[in-house]
């Protein structure tokens, strides 16, 4: 155990270290890495102290949200909610932990991301890593075959955190999803309406949505002569499309993948397709695309997608693009995701992937992913005892880039972390019982009012108060008032003030909080 | 390991005994523990055959809402936050997970309870406990000494889980509290307040909140002639005095605490008092009770409180009770419960307790305890480096055992778990077109709308889906209604239908939803 005085030698030297990276404005990560070392020594040297030796810090990767940052959130929630409900999705809720085994098996390599509980007697214990899975368990367990739901909850993830792009070890997902054995694609085609929905809501900046089929990309790697084993490595280098130039796609193939050069030729003319239905016909009609079954099937799907989102409107924004590969491989239909295409203005963390998207997948959509999902088949009947299927398809918007483009938006602006209408103060001392008992009355009445918590508080702090918090009007109690049996009524922003009757006081509270 | 055939013997035989225990109607707690063996066994067979060996179930003690327990839970919560926010409360957010050394030395013996998580590297974790301690670290490490805010969020006990009784590992909790150096009794007198007001909007019964403060029987403990060092176990067992009579209380203070006959006796005289201000008043001139100048101080706020608790207009169910006791040893003033009055009609499972209840305070509060709270000025100051304290009030609501109860008034109900005001259906076959652009239209009006997801569904069917969901209102396409620019909306409780001209159909929507 090193002695008082070299603990306090080395926070000495870490001290200087965290200075220098600031000077040299460092990132936040490489100086947050080094704060939290620091940290830990001054805890060290505290608890010799014996008294105050904690660490005042959130765990790595997950942040405190203050009352702002909750006005915000509330906010995005109530406008994605509002889209769902509209869909007249039901909503349900799972434990933050699971069963170890239930994980198990389920997200490939990012299992290791995985936060275990400690063996404390008893089960063996997984925090959840996404709310796809626990969703795929819910219904095995419950027998659902038909559900249309929501699930706002947080998911966690040993990932390297990179906070300032809006990329945590806890974060929210919000996923909507439908099951159910349907009509091909008109499910599939209301996600597409959703996120639209959402997306033109929130007015984050212009957008589209890229749509793609996993079949088609199967279909494609087969008909340009890639070896079935090489389908997922080879689409996941097609994923990196993004985020990498083509020659540098195309050299990985060929040098890391072991692909020929003529089949990644080949890939490279259809990856750089992009359109419509038109393009689905296209390609329906393309003498090597036409050769695949799989590809086949999942065109004419594309076609029948396109003209159900003519139907719905969002043609506008939709862009069936070959080169969408996204990185799950639980996908076995329609894939997507909803894009910011001018990410010059905001930053561009990359989107929080869902279940099993890999480390490269993550990466690969870092130029603005807001929305994300497709079509799962198979993955409630891994948890069904007789293989059970029942079709999935669904959403998942990345709420976690949106809080940080729109909190980066409200920075600027003042938000209101409190609903207060009318605050009740009084012009001279000793009126704490009436001003007490007006509170009262508009509690009564519904009005969402308070009182400094002081007998005497002076009229300028408490007007100052309202001011700062933007409660839009103030009650002011003075002797001259309860004499006259009325109110005065100021209101915040113009400082205007009128005279109001007490009987009629809700009444006009209501009358100026409404308009304002 | 055991063979197949022996794993299948026991599955035979631990099938019998759930079978019996069944018949013998077994308490469910004993069921469930016998199910889960028997599941366990089921699972081990399973992974013989290699495929689905999971053990469809959620971890012990915590349960899946399904969408009716969400629109519950759902109202529960609109009830309560809107009363926070009446009262002006912001709200913040903390992560599931602290630093174990966070919750290190705040819960006494009950840290046996924490969730460890498993040293994968890198900072030791533990699951929150409980919402104050996190709130004490956000208030230290943020340097906040004035803020009136709400949280609502799960917190995590590895408690003997009794979830018929509404008691589980995984619970939420729903904390007000106001922090702040104020004027004495102020912000105590508006928690009051606010236990009176959601207990009285949520319906649950007839309630009284009982009011007591720790300095009170601190001083009546002394001037009984309690020994110091006994004031913590001499309390402790007073707390019981909800669940056993004076005479068992009686003989364990005297039997196992070791206190003399003659202070039990006098103790035993101040604990069935209950009154309001005039008790308080009473206790003033009391020959014993004003020896102790703790005891005048805790009496003192007493009346200033009732005072204020008069123009709250709150005396009518607030009780002075000087039996109340509640276990948390870090309580400093006031202490309060708001408890249902006719625990007979509804089942009285024990409020999960708060930071720091020992396990005996969470059985002796058994009677229908729905909220809880106290002042606690000097929690903050245990993570400040300086000590700097922070005074705080609160009060944290039952919500489980609300849950519970409301849930089990829902069963009998039929609760609506999407909110869809129209669906759209076709009367013909071929019209899948037809209902997608309406519903479009009607979306774009921010209308709450579906369709089957079906080419060619049944008219019965999709009316019978109305009748079941309880949407209010079908809007029916047919080759009749387009030819004539109408729709057909018919309403599902009384069967009526008219046609709406298809431009007015908006409207008419909102009209007839609005009186719905």
């Amino acid at each position: 155990m090193a002695d008082k005085t070299q603990i306090q030698e080395a926070i000495k030297i870490q001290g200087e270290v965290v200075r220098k990276l600031k000077s040299e404005k460092a990132t936040n990560d490489q100086i947050d890495e080094e704060v939290s070392k620091l940290l830990a020594l001054k805890a060290q040297l505290g608890s010799d102290d014996g008294k105050h030796q904690f660490v005042l810090k959130t765990p790595k990767g997950t942040r405190d949200y203050n009352p702002k940052q909750m006005a915000v959130r509330e906010k995005v929630f109530n406008t994605i909610v509002s889209c769902f409900k509209r869909h007249g999705a039901e909503t349900i809720d799972t434990p933050v932990f699971e069963l170890k085994e239930t994980l198990t098996g389920k997200y490939g390599e990012d299992s290791k991301l995985i936060y275990d509980l400690k063996d404390q007697g008893g089960e063996l214990l997984s925090l959840r890593y996404d709310l796809t899975v626990p969703f795929a368990r819910y219904l095995a367990m419950n027998k659902i075959t038909n559900i249309k739901r929501y699930h706002i909850a947080k998911v966690y993830r040993r990932d390297n955190p990179a906070m300032t792009r809006g990329r945590y070890r806890e974060f929210y997902q919000c996923d909507f999803d439908i099951a159910g054995k349907y009509d091909a694609m008109i499910p599939d085609a209301e996600c597409l309406r959703i996120v639209h929905e959402i997306l033109s809501e929130l007015d984050l900046g212009d957008f589209h949505i890229k749509v793609n089929d996993r079949r088609i990309l199967d279909g494609m790697f087969a008909v340009c002569g890639v070896p079935d084993d090489k389908f997922r490595t080879i689409c996941s280098t097609v994923d990196k499309l993004d985020k990498m130039c083509w020659e540098d796609v195309k050299t990985e193939m060929v040098k890391e993948k072991g692909l020929s050069e003529d089949a990644a030729n080949q890939i490279g003319q259809y990856v750089s397709m992009q359109g419509g239905m038109d393009l689905a016909e296209r390609l329906l009609q393309d003498s090597k695309m036409s050769q695949s079954k799989q590809a086949c099937a999942g065109l004419s799907d594309m076609k029948q997608l396109f003209s159900y989102l003519q139907l719905f409107q969002v043609t506008d924004k939709v862009v069936f693009d070959l080169s969408l590969a996204r990185g799950l491989d639980y996908y076995t239909g329609i894939i997507y995701e909803g894009v910011l295409t001018q990410a010059g203005a905001t930053p561009a963390p990359p989107l929080q992937a869902r279940a099993g998207d890999t480390l490269d997948g993550v990466e690969s959509v870092s130029v603005g992913s807001l929305a994300g999902g497709g079509r799962y088949d198979g993955l409630v009947g891994m948890f069904d005892a007789k293989g059970r299927t029942v079709p999935c398809v669904g959403v998942s918007i990345g709420i976690e880039r949106i809080f940080s483009i729109m909190e980066q938006k409200a920075e600027a602006e003042k938000v209101r972390t409190t609903e207060i209408q009318v605050m009740v103060v009084s012009a001279q001392k000793n009126l704490l019982e009436e001003r007490l008992k007006l509170v009262t009355e508009l509690w009564n009445a519904g009005i969402k009012a308070e009182v400094m918590y002081k007998k005497n508080p002076k009229l300028l702090s408490q007007l100052q108060h309202c001011e700062e918090s933007g409660i839009p009007l103030v009650a002011i109690l003075g002797e001259q008032e309860l004499k006259d049996g009325v109110v005065k009524l100021r209101t915040t922003a113009t400082r205007e003030e009128v005279d109001v009757s007490r009987v009629d006081l809700v009444q006009e509270i209501r009358k100026m909080t409404s308009a304002v």
